[in-house]
């Protein structure tokens, strides 16, 4: 039963719970924070904008969960070798996201993007799409 | 301050709390089922096996949160009308989320990622990449 | 030891996890719904509407959660045979649960209230009473 | 805007996020677990074993909590001077739900139910129903 | 393996899932409360403020969780028998929880601190410490 | 109404939501995984010992859980500066954590204590606790 093809060994990195990492899932987040601050900006109804402020807070928490993830289970030792900016990078992208639940500025939730786009960079790097996605071409195989 | 620059008015559509939506959210978590399973089956350790499975019974449940989320707040009237297939879509894949819970055949769960990406696919006729997500291209702008 | 005393293959329609099923358990969240947003108008104190406003959000939520759960779990295909409207009621249900997230208006919380109602009544003509609650009455049998 | 009807003083008695209360949501996860245990027993199968014990573990923890809430913020020092065996019974009825977190008696199970329903008898000896349900009638009103 | 060298029979008196058990989880989240309405008076800024009754908010619910836990799974009758005062010491501090939930006044999260040091100093009498928590000490032996 | 009497300037490093922040919040849970795993030793219920390593997996994701917060919200950098093994402390606290999930051998939930109990030293050296407990003895005051 190997619909998806793909050699087992290539998990061998990987213990369980693993799964599946992609820093998506935390851009996903982040994305949504910054588009709360422009609609929150973009009204002047208190209820909508209350509400507008408590998502925001739920969903920064949501990206330092998703960061704390990759950072805890998917990157290892051989990687902070190669990218030794890794950590800060991390603890910084946390705080930022906490400065995102704090602020209605757009630039803060752009920054914390940019931050994320790093990390993105970092797993494509050490090839995460390939080690932790199931391909969709894959499954014709 | 906009710095990622694209109109207000993208926005009209789409009422608080909606945010962003992708359904690569479910599909993340799909993987997961899938790959799990695949490890279960690679294994020979009962404490494995047992963590295996309860860890997989809690990612098919975020793969039901992730889809019912777009039924619920992305999809409008307007797309069932061009996508009548729409609601048995999302009830079948519900029942098939329940039915990986339940299963240790990867041929459920990649039945599972199929119906995702029929779910994906009316996402990206509806516009759903331009309307929801934040362009990475357009932070330069 | 069958102290309920009704008969196993009234189960067999049933696969774990579906348990028990019953609308009660969104009503109940719908009502709350229903009177917070009276007590909000009720009150000229800013925490106490902020709190009420904050409160009703969650149990909106729970709402949605709960009919998702009769909508995935509960109802098969032969029940959406007899009951073709079964989809578009759940649907316009969860965009209700979400408008009296955002509203004030109570008559928002009463229309929600009448389409649990209404899925309750396709529950009961389906004899979800009977083959998913554990009567009192069972006991002393 | 008063869809229901009921006299806004009756609301009195009941600080927000009072809400409503009712026993019932304890009980369907009580039912639950009974029906999680007979199903157990009905089944041979290792992996629905599992599962059947781990959503029973789950459900055990939703009862402790709908009974927390119910004695927290439902019952009032008058009831209490009425009902003096209050404590005890919501005290006992919540290491009964731990019982059957580690049971795979259904006695335990039906032993929990019983101890829900007479929770349930002085919710509404207090006028529990009257006072925090919603009632449909008074739809029409 | 046995490296805190405690003898095993020191947990006789406890089933799974009892664990740990110590007041300071529910006294660090009720300190959270009693700063964070000083962090409120602190502050005239409208969206810290927001923030602050919400995180209040949470706090004070976790409170309640802690205190649910010690008095379901770590107090047993024996405990009751020599302190009758415990059922209705977790009652009136479970509501005074909700009343901190509800209040900008330091002085009622300082009466919920009080009423967790008097939990605390029946956990101790107890015997608390020494039969739930690891000792530091006990390491190195 | 200044019951606990400390200054106010003292929170002034602090941003809301720091709250109050303590190691023991880690270390009662990563305790619990310790017990939990000489209980699965103690026995040879299946189903206890099912219990035990899926209540330990919860255990110990929270142990992740206040770590983070730890990482991300109590420690700033100048600490980092003073502190510089606190990144990969963390770190591999983290993956420590993780370890504990999958093992039932008690030398790595000791190995976790420990690792917990250096972090607590570095909060103490930092001031933690005075900068983020109410301590008793205030109350006076």
């Amino acid at each position: 039963m190997r619909i998806f093809g793909r050699p087992r060994t290539a998990y061998a990195h990987c213990d369980l719970p693993c799964g599946v990492y992609d820093p998506a899932q935390a851009r996903i987040e982040a994305e949504s924070c910054y588009k709360i601050i422009e609609k929150y900006h973009g009204s002047k109804e208190d209820i909508f904008r209350g509400r507008a402020l408590h998502i925001k807070e739920e969903r920064a928490e949501m990206v330092k969960h998703h960061l704390d993830v990759l950072w805890h289970d998917y990157f290892k030792p051989e990687h902070l070798e190669k990218h030794p900016e890794l950590h800060d990078l991390f603890w910084n992208a946390a705080k930022q996201a906490s400065k995102v639940k704090a602020s209605v500025e757009q630039a803060d939730a752009a920054k914390l993007l940019d931050m994320i786009d790093k990390i993105d960079e970092i797993w494509r790097a050490t090839g995460g799409p390939e080690k932790t996605r199931v391909l969709k071409a894959a499954k014709s195989a």
